[in-house]
């Protein structure tokens, strides 16, 4: 089998793909290993005549053009398993920062700009006792729900589906309407798949429900959020700060941002650990091997 | 009663203290509230002749000069409970920072210095499966061990008792000896109180001993660690980065630190946020209302 890639991927993460063909030229490959940074458009698979599996690295795939997949009958599988950890993990990292002002502080050091150190000094907020809701309760925002139940985090939730009382009970995590969540919650973290209905979901009337001490949390897709609607609301006080790994105009961020003490920015790293990436190469593999065997109940599908 | 006031803190944390006389003169005054940026040297108690409490704002309290307090039967106490979670989610957040890269990619970011966003780029080292050493396994370490247990860390700790394996299990704590913690832990943290005894209990040989892919994280005490051998190590390779709040020449911090990008450097603020100092008052004024209705078992008694 010839498999082509998008991008280079470290080759230790794909040692048990021995034996096929790895970067394989464009015209002779069967599978196409696509990271999230890369389109994957019509032309591209026009131009990739033997293509039949798409294996993309990550759990996102609106990277990929899936109509044209599915007019050419070609499989689409991404790796929902491996981001978990790492993107909440990110997610809880960047919840952290912004309210303990622990990038600020770090930086005003550097700068020779920080208070002294006393007392009633460089005083910040904690996520102890706090109320966070989490806008798509996925394995994800389980996994972001798990490490704030341990830090002392009342959990609300939003999602398409309300999830079973079990896992519920699990995270003491409470559903809540998705309107009532940002007027409830000290934090909102986003983690749910981009779809065209999320476009904009959270946008200046959302923006006006959250409390004027909430913070913002994305590390999903940019575009979930109305980046203009957010600076404004940042610029008036209408919440207290917002931390991001993701952004409307990737890989372009907003200079106004990048001004602001509130705001924590990050380059699209929630997966981008090492360990996270050789885990997501293994997980690849794992597709592409189950799609050789021909057994597609041990892919995950997209398409 | 008469209270004096080492430092100004927010009088809405002593509502219940109403018709005690706040920020009394020295001379009058019969409790002293002192905070752990300010020494209480035996001079400033042999101004104040009439002090039978001081109600230290913290919970290390090396800045009150004990033997001086016990030549004159003052008794002094401590806010060991409020000061628990602020700190455990700062030592758990500095932890986060250092090895997520959070803080450097932000101010990378900020200055225009950040790799391309790209799949291979940016990437950092995960909490995700790794060992945690914790060192000081009192109520702060067990505080932390819960947030890493949950972030899916094994954790491993020395404490000058091993705690009760009732403890240990909540945990899944293993206990070590430190020599042996310092080897096989990613992460290093120290949650100790400063005594003489753990004066320089980081140094050379035990920054030797760290595994060269490992973080040192110090929330406690600045002389825990001998700052010199420190700035040696990570100008070495030794070990792979620190987060630290505390330093040993407190203010100051070494100009080295602050170059580093692989330091987080944070203002002494591990018990720093507003709620935090609300809980510390109100921790402070059960101490001075137990001793002023001669119930020393409700104090949290240091002398």
């Amino acid at each position: 089998m010839n498999i082509a890639f998008t991008t280079p991927l470290p080759a230790e993460g794909f040692s048990r793909l021995r034996g096929y063909q790895l970067y394989a030229d464009p015209e002779i490959a069967e599978v196409l290993v696509s990271t999230f940074d890369k389109r994957v458009d019509r032309e591209m698979i026009s131009q990739m005549p033997r293509l039949r599996l798409i294996a993309n690295f990550g759990a996102g795939y609106n990277n990929i053009d899936l109509e044209a997949c599915r007019e050419r009958g070609i499989r689409v599988t991404n790796t929902p398993m491996s981001v978990v950890e790492p993107t909440a993990e990110l997610a809880f990292a960047l919840m952290l920062s912004v309210a303990r002002n622990v990038c600020l502080r770090d930086r005003q050091l550097r700068e020779g700009q920080c208070e002294p150190m006393a007392v009633m000094n460089n005083l910040s907020h904690g996520l102890y006792g706090k109320t966070l809701g989490i806008i798509g309760m996925g394995r994800i925002g389980q996994a972001l729900a798990r490490r704030a139940l341990a830090s002392g985090m009342k959990i609300v939730y939003h999602n398409r589906h309300r999830l079973p009382e079990e896992i519920e009970r699990r995270y003491e995590a409470h559903y809540l309407p998705q309107d009532v969540l940002l007027q409830q919650a000290d934090f909102v973290s986003l983690n749910l798949p981009y779809t065209p209905e999320s476009h904009h979901l959270i946008g200046a009337p959302q923006l006006t429900l959250m409390r004027s001490t909430a913070y913002l949390v994305n590390t999903a897709r940019g575009a979930h959020v109305d980046e203009e609607a957010l600076i404004r609301a940042l610029k008036a006080g209408q919440i207290a700060g917002a931390a991001m790994d993701v952004y409307e105009h990737e890989p372009q961020i907003a200079d106004e941002l990048l001004r602001m003490p509130n705001v924590v920015v990050s380059p699209h790293t929630g997966t981008g650990t090492w360990e996270g990436r050789l885990a997501m190469c293994e997980e690849v593999t794992d597709n592409i091997l189950a799609f050789a065997d021909n057994e597609p109940i041990k892919m995950n599908i997209v398409l």
